[in-house]
């Protein structure tokens, strides 16, 4: 299976809610209403950004209950792709895998908290982000199952963006991780 | 609270025989019976031998079922305490796990296997270890809310200890860890 997925940066709130009050009127079904909140941790002796991994701690809270998820994430493969190797475990105190983190030398280096709703309407995966410090964004998402129909998804997809009103000026190709360190930096 | 504890070496398999079977007798009660099966790594980039700190997977089966913990310890503090910093966390799969901790250059360097049985009577616990490659050994531990009566649990303990006929020759000051990489070394 082959995820097509393309992120469009959205102006403002007011844009976000248009977004949202459109996906309702056609019958988008809500699947998540979460808060995700994102630890990302230097290595003690290795460069992450020199290595393009990372090491992730995400808190996932929906209502009152919280899940708590270390991932780590290799270098991307190829120039074009998106593939990564990703390893993820549950963990059941954030608190104390973050003492043992830092124990071994992990120091927290940019958090990453956002607001998402998810929303599925016909083969498509529809995802409304509020990131805190970088603003609204949407990110539609096609699967296949040949990655010959990948350029058929990427149209499918623009053209399903049109009717939200964006067009492929607004398209946001970076990472909401490259997105804060590029805004710390400058 | 202190925990008060002293381990003894058991000279075999029939010498083991007898303790379970005196304890039965004895109607000491029977808390737990479980494999634990942990692995140590060492640090990509700090020697933890010369840090006397220590990272650990375990995994702990109780019949079929299997729980996985992550645990990192803290140097000994003091010279003659038993005292370190502890941290675990439980997670829902070892293989991912190994593979995060692999992936972030930890190393596996010892694995102590053991079958664990733990008695209570009064105010003793009495473990039960058969180890792998190394033998049986019994730990009787003491919890007291004081430190001024430190020297009155152990008192207790060699008393119990003489009761299942082992004297202090037969006390074990080393970790399992410890004797299996003095074993691996030598």
């Amino acid at each position: 299976m082959f995820e097509v997925e393309v992120k469009f940066r959205l102006r403002d709130r007011e844009e976000a809610e248009r977004v949202r009050e459109y996906l309702e009127r056609i019958d988008a079904k809500l699947l998540e209403d979460v808060v995700e909140e994102d630890l990302y941790f230097s290595h003690p002796c290795r460069d992450f950004s020199k290595t393009d991994e990372a090491l992730r701690v995400r808190a996932l809270r929906r209502g009152t209950l919280e899940e708590i998820f270390l991932t780590y994430k290799g270098p991307r493969l190829g120039s074009e792709a998106k593939t990564r190797r990703e390893a993820t475990v549950q963990v059941d105190n954030r608190d104390v895998l973050l003492e043992i983190l830092e124990s071994l030398g992990f120091r927290p280096v940019a958090r990453v908290r956002k607001r998402r709703l998810v929303y599925t309407k016909e083969n498509y995966t529809i995802t409304l982000d509020e990131v805190d410090g970088l603003g609204y964004f949407v990110e539609i998402e096609v699967v296949t199952d040949s990655e010959d129909l990948a350029d058929r998804c990427v149209r499918d997809i623009l053209n399903f963006a049109s009717t939200l009103g964006l067009g492929e000026d607004r398209i946001e190709r970076r990472t909401y991780l490259e997105m804060l360190l590029e805004k710390t930096i400058s």
